[in-house]
């Protein structure tokens, strides 16, 4: 049976699964595809709808971008992880536009857009899950724009680091993210929520020794 | 009867309100408030739960605050708007602080943040309208954000309106949106909201004859 693949992944993701008719679940598997994405691929560009991509492995970056080629992480899908936002035809209020990246080798289950929005038009049970996806991200999304927009935390934080390594001529600041946000006049879960970020694009590494600079170039470059 | 006064207006909004029972329709309505806010009131403030907001009249303005006290315009309501991020205790996933202030004095329907909450787990469609009326509003937020962080389309149209109006000698200036653009390099469409945008913040007047000059001042100050 086609379905085979896809029905146990489903069946531990969807808090719906349970609920819907046998028929539908495999009107669902039906609709799926197994894709894997080569790192630096470009997978969804703007508005288009290209489905409802689950993630088993691997890693997406979502991403905004400017006429200029300009672009700025929202955030990262990782296995297990959900994007409802690369399928417009879903959620028709989404409007605006998104750029989705493979940073590594990944392989995603991809279920087709339109067939989604069918059975979610059935079931109000998925369409909460479909727009309780999209809006948890809302959140994230609405952190990064705060911080980059008023605080200019990030580059707050990018000379602070890069100081304190001059400072110390260590690679590695060993001060606690209280400390840090303590020096900085800020508090310690924006500190530690931007070191994530930062950790997350590959420019440090956060471990209990300390925050350890990977990419002295990017940091120098945040910094200015 | 207590309800007699939200009953009309709430059966004219809600989408559900004809799918729930009598007994709940009474139970919104008791854990409905009507409140007038006098203008420059601030409303809501940061991640408390104020409760589902319905403007009846008047304008509120929805924005982003720094610790600097910055502050960035994310949008309006009016008549027959409904909001929801006042309301974080009904959609949990919405982590992030905004703030809302009367821009005039408004009559607005209050409902009980807890109350909504509960009668909205009861019913996926009170659920389903919640979250569309949130994500909805994550299209302007993005649209916003994009326009700021990335092009400065704010701080550009506002260059290109100042130098229009100081070379020409006028408070008027009479091109199309669509020539405007032209001379940016931008589209008409961008252009169009971003006059909106000035448009609703009071800094200029848009109609057929063209778009008239408000408030120089604050254009002045974009423009830096």
């Amino acid at each position: 049976m086609p379905q085979s693949i896809f029905e146990p992944v489903y069946k531990e993701i969807f808090p719906f699964w349970n609920e819907i008719s046998e028929e539908d679940k495999k009107f669902i598997c039906q609709n799926s595809h197994a894709v894997t994405y080569s790192k630096g691929k470009n997978i969804h560009d703007g508005n288009e709808c290209s489905g409802v991509i689950l993630v088993r492995s691997g890693s997406l970056r979502l991403y905004m971008m400017s006429d200029e080629g300009k672009d700025i992480t929202l955030y990262r899908l990782h296995n297990g992880d959900m994007c409802m936002l690369s399928a417009s035809c879903v959620l028709q209020t989404i409007t605006f536009d998104v750029f989705i990246d493979a940073e590594e080798d990944s392989k995603c289950y991809v279920i087709n857009g339109s067939a989604f929005a069918a059975i979610s038009q059935c079931h109000p049970s998925i369409k909460i899950f479909a727009l309780e996806t999209a809006v948890s991200r809302f959140s994230d999304v609405m952190w990064v724009m705060q911080q980059i927009l008023f605080m200019s935390m990030d580059k707050r934080l990018a000379i602070f680091l890069s100081d304190e390594s001059a400072r110390t001529g260590s690679d590695t600041i060993t001060l606690t993210h209280e400390q840090i946000a303590r020096y900085m006049g800020s508090a310690r879960e924006v500190v530690s929520r931007m070191l994530k970020y930062f950790s997350n694009e590959g420019i440090v590494e956060v471990s209990r020794k300390g925050i350890k600079i990977l990419d002295k170039k990017r940091l120098r470059k945040l910094a200015l």
